[in-house]
């Protein structure tokens, strides 16, 4: 934060004037890039640098606002995007890293270990992996340690009791399921750290598209349970790595 | 069914002309007391007498078409009533029992075994006994044993798990669960008979009244699950009934 | 697969008593195939092998499954599935049949009768069939004598009439239906054998995909009406079935 | 429609200026009493007096309404309405009735009977009389002949079909109908004249306060079926009056 | 209706047994062609053959429906349809004709007049065209003299009062309107005869695919308005010529 | 703006330190009582004082409000409160008026005008009038002239049409409809200058608690009109308040 | 509005005769072209020509009305359209412009300032530009100055509030938001002036399509919010160029 | 409970070694008491005895499971219960304390601290404290020290941005908003800790009982925010207790 100051410093020292210094201020948190404010302050504030969110953006906005972006920062993620957007990017950022089944884009240049604990990923069925597998990138592109455990819904109840020790050992669960949903209430149950749940758009009919998962999740009666957007698999890796940072990078952040 | 041979034969034999024929064998079929047509035939259609849905009738109403149930029918159920009416469905039939847990009004002058097997009724929570009790009452009422099990739900898997073998020699399983209704498709999944389940209203905020409990059932993972209205109670027990008869009576019905 | 080898010979070798072989062997459960845990026990809990849903996997996952699942049981069906992974599982499984109306693929190598009485399969209209065949291949997969009844919905509800008798003898009752869903009600009015009723997603603007039909069932005035998810005639095909099992068959499982 | 004439032949002949042809028009057509604007050009165009809908409006309103109207036209409805408010038109006009079950005051001194045909008026249950009552009154305070038919819901198809005749000889058919809102179809099926359906809130859970009857009469697979709003005994009344008036009244309204 | 006296008279005489009386009254009814029962006894009881909803049959489905229908009914109509299927249909039924904007085929070889006086369609935009024209051959087909009324909506109001006498003189009056569905609500107010109110899905955001005018329509402040299913201009079309008929020809039906 | 300008030279000049010039920044910004933090500078930022929204909150925590609020401003409002509460703010504040039919409590020791015209509140019925005086009394309380224009709805057209003249001259017109709401159109297109709508929660049946009014409102097809919340007449009253002040005045804030 | 008076004073001369006068009157309203009707009065009423609304109309249709506006109208828009319709706009109006972003064909030949201040058009994110663009592109067509700020959104408050200053000496402000749709909310509490809320589709899972954007900004705590129809940028560019007319020029039209 | 007992002695005497000890006192699990299964080992599995959820429950069987779990656990706490209820347990368990803002009975006999950091419980106001105390006072039984921060919502950003350093201090922030629900947006761009936030049922028409505000925080644009159902502020303080838990305990639980 010693550019903050010294900028505050010379402020009070008549160095440079009040216009000066809010534009040196402003040029701290964001760069303006006229379809968008790239945001560098991010990563002060929230621990990691904007993630680019793909979708109803052009693709020369991805790749011009992912630019800007390595600048600055070590990692990068793309999600909701497509492999010809990857194919831009990389021509600029080559060590650019396309993901399929996430359909996400990754630049990982720092790879040092953050979390205190392990994550575990965990999917109701086959269908939910490719939600699941953003969360998963999301947090090993953040430093931590993940384990997966693919297709454990309640219909075949002894299959998560099996790996019931792999998530009591974890320091954080998170759980994807569509259809009914009922896994991360399970889960839940079976464990003491907090569970963050992804319902996700599989289904047909009355799952409405993610909905009967997400009313299932929010009403779920094991209260270690929290619950992101339908199929945001990012947002669901991004708050587990921040659940599971060392304090004291965090208190520090 | 000789009672309506005996008056088709009348027929063809020009002893009793098509109006007489016609206004016997409506008679045959229901009874019209004004503000409701009584149904007799039902017990021969369907298998149980007409139970009379006590909510927007008068309580003279209830009364009067009870007066006429009780008249040809050994057994006969009130749902969705009150202890008032109940006082005054008793001055007319002694024989009528208040269950105050289930708010059902029971006559029940025959008590003959019909079912093949047990039919278990379980519940995810306290709150939800109201509604399973009136599916348990039901059940009984229509000649079946019954077992209880109260208070398992998902968020406490052990507790279902020691009741697997209950629920195991079970011919028919009705599972009543609000808030995110997981757990008919964890019992779904630990038995291999048909599995009856029904939402109850118990939840706040984003169980709109059960709707999460009956999204998450008709999504359900096990394909042993069908499901009835919510707090349909009464439904779950008369289905549960006729999945347990005994196919011969069934198919002489 | 040594380990239930292993098991076995303990077993003959009076090292374990019966008990505990059937605890272990069940323990056994499922096979991980890494997208996927392939669950080889449903057969003994839900009296079908599992079957698979074959929208959200990629046709290699559902390949792969059903790989594994033909080695150990005898029929298998895929569901929301389409004609060329129907060619690449016929690769591999050269029983496998193609059904187009349903889309779905089967394999049936054993046609013992299962079932105590008839399933009758009915729909309200032309549309309605796609669903409706899902559901009574399902029920013939599983072992009963299904009869069909197409385009009786109620709007000429002569149709329905003139097929009472035929419902009337069956041991339970398959209604689909779109639009308003009126039809499972006049049929659970005409019978005495549960009606199990699958809303189809026929019909446009206020029908909302199958819901209005939904909502129509879940309120029927017959009592023996239970629901399943909007175009899910699998689930009601196995439900069906497992409602006409002969219950010895079933007890034993 | 003279007085409009002479207004008009006035204006031209200058025997009044505009701004007094203007408020003259204007009078004609309502009057302004502070919280409402009494539309007694009402019968000219539509062919009866304004009906009052009580809910929302103080006691003093719905009398100073009522006041008004009765100068003018012979008879006047107020619906959703409760016993003390009738106490209080009472002291006013003293022809008022107060019918309970149908909440509605009705003032009727012109009977002239304007129908060309009867109006059946049907109920699925008990439940649903008091909507039903409400249409009836309303079509006979129209001057028309009025058949009502309680309870024959489609559970007991035989109850309704039992009544074909009666149904079939009348000009235009209403249908109250809560729950699954299914009958409606059904007569539609039957008859060759237009059906009004009036869904009602009866029911409980998935029935959301009569939506679920909504839907079901909006999809309704009968062409000859449209739809007034949940619990709207008047309107269905109003319309079945204005199809079954005679051409002639209508065409010279 | 002598055809059914005669066959009942024939099973009185004993002429015929019961069985083949059961078969020919059933024919009377309905032709059973596997994929559907084509219901010849709808024009007696609804006044109209049975309208063909294209949408979820196949080609060779709809082809088939409409030979059957053509050989007893002189007027046929299928909905809902495309180009393609006409092609079809015109192979096998040279009289039939396509109709681009309302994707309707039509056969008319009967154009007696049966109405009593004239029926108005109205749209609120052009938008609504397409729907409102189904409505218009739709009365047309049956007999009716049709006037069309477009794009008169509500933001432009003097462009519906501009018709006001045109409307005022037809016996029933279709208004279609998407976006807020105003348009009815002004109608019924101007006239003294029904108003049949269609939903469209025209409109974005927050029109839902039609179901904000559908709840603008169902919750009209003009007594004489009912509603039709969201774009079924068919039903409106159908319900109106209903409204129409000459009583005399409604009674005799 | 002095205060504030005085407050940084005097921190530039180093007469008082960082903690203490950042306390009393905030203190111009608003007082925390504990419950609440009153909001002073909202005058600045918005034009007028925080307005008390009565729902939710204990009578002591309005009355502490009002009492902070009436130091620094000269008018307040209360709003969505009951009569005691207004007797107890009346103990403090003895200017404060009760407004029954709004269900607001005003304290307005300033009425200056500051509106450039006259803003027009209509309402479709006499039961919108609550909603819509609440908007009346806000823009009265906020400088402006108001016209009210109550029961002009659109089934009568004719009604809104002879105040046509009156809402032309107005500045801005703020309309209150329920059931349909679609007297918010019909002005639009009347009037060149802003439609504020107010959806009332008048109605029943399909019209949700105003949603069906909403609905309709936000897909006008007048262009000029814009949405607040369901019966948020304060809210109304506020913008429409601000369209009409004078832009020197609006500037200069 | 001397042409009516010239009108009105040969009618009562009998110059001309009721029909005709009729007709001339109605001619100055509108032109009728058989699909539409078009509204050449609405400059007049309105302040703005009628904006042709592309979904839903043929190509076809959009020339003709194009046509017809731009010989009375100096200036028209098009939206929601595509640039093949432009291509062919383009051939009979040749200063037609085509704005790819906002999917809008504009005509502009009077650039005449209209406007008392500036109009301030934000959004939350990049992809929120193409509603936005459209709100910025009516505004400058209809006569004003706008200021666009791209990419504020609240997650980034810092963004937002470094554009305090220019947000506060706009005379209106127009906000753009998809996802949470929470930025007006905090734009609304930094500006004294009335902010016109779009609520965007961008967004997926329980975004529902911009529905999660409208409810946000519909129940703003900033009293100074009014709100238009999802991605409706037209419609708020039209109010926010009425609110920011010339009161003069207002009144006088 | 003598098998708890007999299994520590034979630990003890080393009959059992201590992962079997482990193993056996886990299935000791829960008490059953008739109309509740009250579960001991969610201590272990969960970190916190149960809650009761009071809601549904008689007040009988909720004393019935507080004196169960006393008897273990030092900590219970009931929600969404009554003072009558209190006064019932009080008798039973004298340390009871009823906090009537939250509606809450807490007995509390051990407070050692086991969080890491502080808990920042936020409100965007007055109205939504009640929620937000139930937050608080279940992380403070749970061992936290919490910091409260009331009425600092969006309308008034500058009154969320004063307490930034206090929030940016902090391990994990809990918000309770209703209305628009946007303050956890704004806190979540404040803060590089998880953001918990809590829809309340706040608001009025469109908030829809919390159900705008519920998905406003589902669609929130910072990353680091997840959310609870709606008004269950004890979830919230639950997750919030987990998440600031030192990880030794949360790994050795």
């Amino acid at each position: 934060m010693e550019e903050i100051e010294k900028l505050l410093r010379a402020y009070r020292g008549n160095e440079i004037d009040t216009n000066e210094a809010a534009r040196r201020i402003r040029d701290l948190h964001y760069e303006d890039i006229g379809y968008a404010r790239v945001d560098h302050a991010r990563a002060t504030r929230q621990g990691f640098p904007e993630v680019v969110f793909g979708a109803g953006k052009t693709r020369a906005q991805v790749v011009g606002i992912v630019e800007r972006l390595v600048q600055r920062a070590p990692n990068v993620l793309v999600t909701h995007t497509d492999e010809d957007t990857f194919g831009e990017v990389r021509n600029v950022v080559t060590e650019a890293e396309w993901h399929a089944a996430a359909r996400v884009i990754r630049v990982q240049r720092d790879r040092t270990e953050l979390g205190v604990g392990e994550i575990a990923v965990v999917t109701a069925g086959t269908s939910d992996i490719p939600v699941a597998e953003e969360a998963a990138l999301t947090a090993e592109t953040m430093g931590n340690r993940v384990v997966r455990v693919w297709d454990v819904g309640v219909a075949g109840i002894h299959r998560v009791l099996a790996e019931r020790s792999l998530l009591q050992r974890s320091r954080v669960v998170i759980v994807a399921a569509g259809m009914e949903g009922a896994l991360p209430s399970v889960v839940g149950g079976l464990v003491s750290v907090p569970v963050v749940a992804i319902p996700t758009s599989i289904g047909y009919g009355a799952s409405f598209g993610g909905v009967a998962a997400l009313l299932g999740m929010l009403n779920s009666c094991s209260s270690n349970v929290t619950v992101v957007n339908i199929d945001n698999g990012f947002g669901a890796g991004f708050v587990a790595s921040l659940i599971n940072r060392r304090w004291q990078s965090v208190a520090s952040a």
